[in-house]
């Protein structure tokens, strides 16, 4: 049985998620697996890195599938990018190890989040940003950033109350840049719950609006939701790199 | 009567360009003169430093209009910010002599044209770009661009076959940059005939594929629509500056 890997990139405004649905077909993995499936005439079930939410976009999204077809990696690419559409790209496909498995083996993950922070219009990235126009301090955030650093408990960060697995991850970095009319925030683990990267960044604004101080932030580790901020919207996020 | 310029910007792509057309609500101009008459409350009509095609885009377009309200521009600009879509920005909102017209008194404008050149997928900034893998010759396509600076009839460069009034225009500027994926063609001149710049780019890129002569541009000033290039599609053109 061959396993094929895949480099890809999606617009997800369109999309409820990555993860297959019943009954709600506007899945990127639907979308992908249908194509793959008429492409080589085999019924193809494909693992990504990770789900993204409904809204969230991905330029280092990490596909792997198995397959019989013996059509070539450059013919498997070229059919993608005819049947896909446009708002889902295609940078590769490679043959790898019968035993590379796109999520299993992803060793961590870095996700971009854009927050439009200036008066002016936000006009051709608004389907990519959050557009928060509030005066922000920078470098309280860039503090409290730097406690996110290490291995917690983020329970507080988590937004599935039924979670009956660990909630501890490690986050071995987070910064905070700017960037024309932006702040960014890049976030590199070694794994995230449900809506994390979004409730941080929530959390780290409401450090920057002075409604936290940077230093209570370690007081959120273990704690219950309601503690940390409000999450923002997904629009602003990105998957940016899978590192295996 | 108050004389009133707006600075803004647009996503062109779903509307039917800028100029008013009766019968059809999609225009920018009519977007714009509905939500200004119901934030006055009086009938307003307004005046841009030129129309831009179908699906084209504004970063630097400028509006004019008289009006009797005595509404303060910081109330206008809250209130077309407020009412105006998503797609369209409203930079600032000026009181300006009675004799300022957005297109009588603009000397020359700027437009820039992105062309994506490269096999990678070309997904969150589709809708700005026309995608062109084709292997091009920037240096031939440079030296075919500064044969266009002066003043020339741009007879072959007019898409509309009916024009009556003077071809003559005067191009002051054009270059050819590359950044990242993309070739970038910047324009300035004192006056564009219609889709003039999509025609010039198209032009250029049949130069970059070898397809024509750089030095055969020259013999094209006066000549007929059909001895220019082949027009690009509205979607990567875009307004950038009006100087008055």
């Amino acid at each position: 049985m061959r396993n094929v890997r895949l480099d890809i990139c999606y617009d997800g405004t369109r999309y409820k998620g990555w993860q297959r649905l019943p009954g709600k077909s506007a899945t990127l993995q639907e979308k992908l697996e249908q194509t793959l499936t008429r492409l080589l005439g085999e019924p193809i079930e494909v693992s990504a890195s990770g789900r993204t939410d409904a809204g969230t976009h991905a330029l280092g999204q990490v596909v792997s599938f198995h397959c019989n077809s013996e059509m070539s990696c450059g013919d498997i690419l070229t059919g993608l990018r005819s049947y896909l559409p446009e708002d889902i790209g295609v940078y590769s496909c490679k043959n790898v190890s019968p035993r590379f498995h796109a999520r299993l083996n992803a060793k961590s993950k870095t996700y971009r989040y854009r927050v439009w922070n200036s008066s002016d219009p936000c006009v051709f990235d608004r389907k990519y940003v959050h557009i928060d126009r509030s005066v922000l301090d920078l470098e309280k955030m860039r503090s409290a950033a730097m406690l996110f650093i290490g291995t917690h408990d983020f329970s507080a960060f988590c937004a599935n109350p039924h979670m009956k697995k660990s909630t501890v991850r490690c986050i071995t970095d987070l910064t905070v840049e700017t960037a024309d009319n932006e702040i960014v925030f890049y976030v590199t683990g070694n794994g995230f719950l449900q809506h994390m990267v979004r409730i941080i960044v929530g959390t780290l604004l409401e450090v920057g609006k002075g409604e936290r101080t940077a230093e209570s932030i370690d007081l959120l580790f273990g704690a219950k939701r309601q503690n940390a901020g409000a999450e923002v919207p997904a629009c602003g996020l990105c998957l940016m790199e899978v590192n295996y």
